[in-house]
């Protein structure tokens, strides 16, 4: 079986435009394999449910919005239980790697990994990788028992640790085959993904019977596809505490303007979510969405404009919205590199600057920045519900089978989703789409777009189909592959 | 017009079997009316945007999980903007009134709409109804302005006040019709939403041009079709403070047993979704699956196997838990009515009883009721974004001459819900679906069924099509109306 | 040595009226007992301190508001590390037991114990005795390292577990004599400090060189001597959440009262320092203040009053107040015993029968009873900080040879007080002083007193010496030994 | 009467060393003043209270550690109502006016001022002050009414404004004289405190009736006599949040360092508290413990030291720490002025520099710097019962005809404080202290002293007299006017 075969995408047609993108499964490239029935079926908590396996046909559209007349489109398999399947409980050796930065949640994720493949489906070889990827080779791994895990939800960060940046796939897959690891538990993010990815090809080449399974993680919800990151609402939540401090800075001086710094180096959902829930909030800026300081219809003028208003304004910034306007030939290091400075600081000095120097308006400046204090605190009960249910059905996939997944979820069901559909691009918030309008209707900001550059906006991003795809989470759906994402600063291995 | 006509669904078919239960409009029963261009359109915040009114084909499914062979099945209209509206800004004149018990976010979903009024469509003239129903002829009306409302949502409660019980339809539609309001803007439960649905018909029977909008509202997660309720998720989160303190009680002493109640009358989401997030919980009694005490694989047993295992334990019960066993002939008032009674003091007398009186097993059992801590807070940042936009969707939907209808999540999509749809039944835990498998196999704690009840449980909720409709709620969904409830205690007229 | 002497009371007297009321020393009852130089002086962190050691002379007056021609009254000695000890680091055998029921802070007490003992004096045999009193003789101990207690002053709770009731001081003396531990750190409230009384004097009737440190515990602040006990502080913080609940429900509805039951049997400090923190509360019910419902200047005149005023009222009422109301002959039990009953249930019954039935006026009525949440929780900071510094005075006080002390906070200096001091009598909300003025001016309640009661409570509190001693707590002081209580109903065996 | 005479201390003297520092009173430079029974008198919260008035001889000791030879020693005069008043309630005109940075606990202060004029003493006429001190002659001021002040306890900040900076003393006195102000309350830090000094005196020079009455304010507890300055416990409480973040980030990282800014110019309080509360740092750097950072006893090897024991460590610094570290040749601004800098950023990217270039050591680096997110909240209760306390103690000694005072805690007493004790030097943490001790103990750093420093340190600040005062706060206590200061650091005008 051709390598190149392996790595297109599966694809099943129906009827009306039914288009499924399956997930790859060891049947793809392994004959013969054994199956087991599932050993839930003897579990007493499932005997009063009717029918709890998931039907091999359920599939989950990806979109919702439709028209009579619309065909179906792209379908995603359901996520679930299966009747039958590839592993024998004594056979699993398990083992679980968080990558990246942190986010709440992790904890969770892993504590019911363990759990669901010990009570589920008895298995009792689950390892840790200590520190990220590297972790597999350059490391000794943690036994992960239900008992060992039991609590950690309650506490924020990853207890095994976690890394950033480089790593050798094939050292890892050694290390795998070398250990005799069978299923794979890979949580991180836009980075870690694609590592995933490679590194599942790299086990289907040696034709290796090893699930691969993701959990994507990224506090800054920039993975498409899916509904909603886990942590992003704990962080959202969170972010209300800078906000309001700031509020209270910027209310209780004359001319008092408060600065928050929030996550978001490509996209900002975080910023546009934590805005739409607090209402203090007078000026948003994102990654997505350019804009300029000075001159008419620039950031400088609204603030004056405001600060004539109402006294005080909250400024929230995402962290790396504004990048283009930093990066000047000064602000290079030795060797030429382009860095990413902080924004938040930057703008901060920038306002500063203006008002004192050019404008001599006394104004009080506060800046705050509560990226870690954010990142590093425990999910909260929703997350937390999310975060088990991720890790649920990551373990139904890979006993089931299949393998070169991702945990998703889509319209509310948990779905597998195949890896390059996640990796393919970023999710990005769509300042031509519907939240975003209402964004700029809540804080009254101006959109920072001549009428001229509002048009080209919407021409590039005019997806070719008749359908209005204009937004997603909680409301909107994305346009799918058709995109063309604004920004071209996108780093494709950041390793988160 | 016969009214027999009008209160029947509007339904739309399609190809493969698709079907759009549609909502109510003006032009249904009132012919040549005036129709004027979006407000919205000169709107400088909506400049950038995209295509940004609502296509009025776009549809959203109830179900979504399918296979490639399914009908397409319900669809319900989606909610937003449109481009024609039936109300001059001038010629507005709303009213809001909340009924029922308190729910985390009742004062977000009143700014919103105040504030989605004013600063979308021009409207100045909102008044709210001062305590509920009887507030429409009983009471003064108190104006809503924008900076009245503007830092309401950071506090519980409702400061329109509310109540629960009876009301004079008659009387309400006079009042409307007297004062000159044309949009009726209905925050409530179960019971409020009937009462929106016959004021709805009265209005539609006097043929006024009057719009009926519901946003449902009940903590207990009880409204069908819906993806969830606001304040829930608040709710859950703050029940955790209990849980967790009924932990450390229980942890603390020799066999020591904290009992947690925990809302919902009917069903049991918050009981079932508080446990899944916290994991400290041993047992959870929810009004939909029955239990027992006494005997073989009652609960007593159960409490017994814990304690002599861990030391402790920690029982979660819904307020509408085990009412068939509480309800004996003692314990009728003098006009021999059958009073709810206290679930969580019953149970824990019980408990006491046995372990003392008759298994001489010394316990120390702790009660805790954090009922009206939990609904009195202010909703979470989760809930705040939600109910904006479900504020939003009403606005809309009125403006655009939409009445008779319920603004509504489904499949994270906000769409217009006919009121029959939410009023014909109760949305509840179905334990025979996935969710209810997880909690149990999350207790561990026993079903408390037979097998041969179990089965007639599963014969029971059988649905007659060959879909499998196992759960809802982030994960699985409702069977639609082919349902057949478990209970029969059902309170057509709880008024919340 | 004759045990009369031995429990008299060291006293040491000086110029212009000094007093000092010692605490008991191993010298006292044993002689040629060998010392040692304190190990501290060779720790590198106290290299710096000047002067470390606290001086034999250095003592804390009693009182602190005087006159300059006052005589300078009673002193207890200071805390705090002496130069010598009585024991070597290796031949010290310590054990902490905690008793009665839970308070935030008790396991920062436990966890400073074992560091004080270990980091500060190389003590490696510590002991905990498991659920109370009777753990010494009914089970087995916990060994106590830094390392295991080393997380859980961020958990609320005990990790020793607790327990009330009976215990036999010959079954405890024996057992320690057994095991050969010789320092005994008791945790607990009044009986459980009356409880280590009596455990000291059988030591000392035994000749064994046992140290007994008590450590008073009580949430409801109602131990006599001391500024305040540990946990009051977190529970006072912790209140503030019922009452905001009720504060919004009583709010939200027509004539709306909120009742909030708090923690205090005999003594009223929860309840009115939750009620002076939070200014949202009408009315504050406590033991010491005797209150009546019906009739001119009762409590349900002061509640129709405030509905009609402001439409809604919270009522905060500790759990000990008006129980000479509840108490008729219906509500004995069995064997005649009078039962403390529920007494925010039973007011809140009387309130509604008394608006309903009697006074036709419909009310909406929430009671919450947050007590179970409050105790469950962990320390805030400044609990923290304070239990820290009380664990460490009862280390260095036992390693100097002291024993038969309690360790407490007198005018903001730790001390070391005779347990006869802190056991003579309950420390009480004096409602003739400031504070209480306080808080009726801060609620403008009734004072539920005739101006004839009134004279005569001034008159049984009025102390025979010239000075005014009116209060305690942050602000007054107590009157000493020259004190008169207010109600009878004293439990001296209550366990707690 | 000359102005000389009127700034000396009034001092009475009795048996036994006692010393009182009392207060200026209107007496002491204006004849023939009319007085008027207290209005308490009457006040019908006030009828049960036996002897509510404060006796007039009644005063606090500044020392309460004493010996039973020592001499008694300075002494203040006790808070609190009086007999007679020196206004009629008509005839006062107070004024409100907050100075410097935020702190919790502004509001609770400005609304009890409000409330207790009001209620206590039927005082109608209270302004606020907008945006500090240049507000009595360069704005509009703000009618403080109970009704306008009743909620504001809830929120951060100070609705009032406040500003920082120069202001001009007789502007200010000819508007209070303008306006007919008759009672001023000042509340703010170390230079509005010196500020209110030479108001008073300004004021009195004039002849004119006007009570000026300081509150301290400042977060960083650098007042020296009082007991700690309001907010101070809020913030300790809310710096575990931070500190909470940087141990679960270093945790979660290889070689994973925390480290976090707490405010703390010139004083390290709440850096040392919050360490102490917390228990997870490793490193407390303050402003009074001076450090270095290379060689040997140096905190690069004290952190490799950790890094090694433990992988991970967490560093809480003051933003006062270090200052003379920073400050070299390069980091003067263009008019040469030494700049204060962040030391936080500073050390941070010290820290790095030294691992990753020269040690070659991966660490991982977070950096937490929540100053605004602390400064904001509001107060917590044990907070606002202080508050409470203050400002009624404040408002006692205005309407008794005391002035240029200071409200303030000693020994837990509400008293009368003179300004120039207040002003005299900041209060500091004596790094030779036990509480110092206590935390270099908790956290295992070194001193950071050679043993010829520490010698040098304990010789500077010998008492000169025989009496060990050796801290405060909870525990110790000042020394008071025999006290060297540490560092020469000291900014007379910061304005705080």
């Amino acid at each position: 079986m051709g390598s190149e075969k392996n790595f297109q995408m599966k694809v099943v047609t129906g009827e009306f435009g039914y288009v499924l993108q399956d997930v790859p499964h060891f049947t793809d490239y392994i004959s013969d394999l054994p199956t087991y029935p599932n050993p839930l079926r003897s579990n007493p908590a499932y005997s009063v449910v009717k029918q709890y396996f998931v039907d091999m046909d359920d599939t989950v559209p990806q979109k919702v919005v439709v028209h009579k007349d619309t065909p179906r489109g792209i379908h995603f398999r359901r996520a679930g239980p299966r009747e039958k399947v590839y592993f024998s409980s004594d056979e699993v050796h398990a083992c679980i790697v968080t990558c990246g930065g942190l986010c709440p949640g992790l904890n969770t994720v892993i504590r019911e990994i363990v759990h669901s493949l010990d009570y589920m489906y008895g298995v009792e070889k689950v390892l840790g990788i200590d520190g990220g990827y590297r972790g597999f080779y350059a490391k000794n791994t943690i036994n992960l028992t239900p008992k060992v895990v039991n609590d950690i939800h309650k506490r924020g960060g990853t207890i095994l640790g976690t890394s950033r940046g480089g790593h050798d796939t094939i050292k890892i897959v050694d290390s795998i085959q070398d250990r005799g690891i069978n299923q794979v538990y890979i949580i991180g993010g836009d980075g870690t993904q694609k590592g995933a990815s490679v590194i599942y090809e790299e086990i289907r080449k040696r034709g290796l019977k090893v699930a691969v399974a993701g959990i994507p993680k990224t506090i800054d919800n920039d993975i498409p596809v899916i509904d909603r990151s886990f942590g992003f609402d704990t962080a959202v939540e969170e972010a209300q505490r800078a906000i309001n401090a700031a509020h209270v800075e910027a209310e209780s001086a004359e001319n008092g303007i408060g600065v928050v710094k929030l996550m978001g180096r490509y996209c900002g959902f975080i910023a546009m979510y934590a805005t739409l829930a607090s209402r203090d909030v007078d000026c948003c800026l994102i990654p997505e969405s350019p804009f300029y300081l000075e001159g008419k219809g620039g950031l400088f003028e609204y603030i004056e404009k405001r600060l004539k208003e109402n006294g005080h304004m909250v400024i929230v910034i995402a962290e790396g919205a504004g990048q283009e306007l930093l990066t000047t030939k000064n602000e290079q290091d030795a060797s030429g590199n382009k860095l990413l400075q902080d924004v938040g600081l930057w703008i901060s000095q920038k306002i500063k600057e203006h008002f004192s120097l050019l404008r001599k308006i006394p104004i009080t400046l506060k800046y705050i920045d509560p990226t870690y204090m954010i990142r590093a605190i425990p999910s909260n009960a929703s997350d937390n519900v999310y975060c088990t249910l991720l890790a649920q059905s990551a373990v139904h996939g890979a006993m089931a089978g299949y393998t070169g997944f991702t945990s998703g979820l889509v319209n509310g069901r948990h779905t597998y989703i195949p890896f390059n559909r996640v990796n393919e691009r970023q999710n990005n918030v769509v300042i031509t789409d519907r939240m975003w309008a209402r964004l700029l209707s809540s804080t009254n900001q101006p959109s920072f777009l001549t009428a001229k550059e509002a048009d080209e906006f919407k021409k590039e991003l005019e997806p070719p189909t008749q359908l209005l795809d204009d937004g997603r989470n909680g409301e909107d759906e994305n346009s799918g592959t058709n995109f063309k994402v604004i920004h071209l600063l996108r780093c494709l291995s950041c390793g988160q």
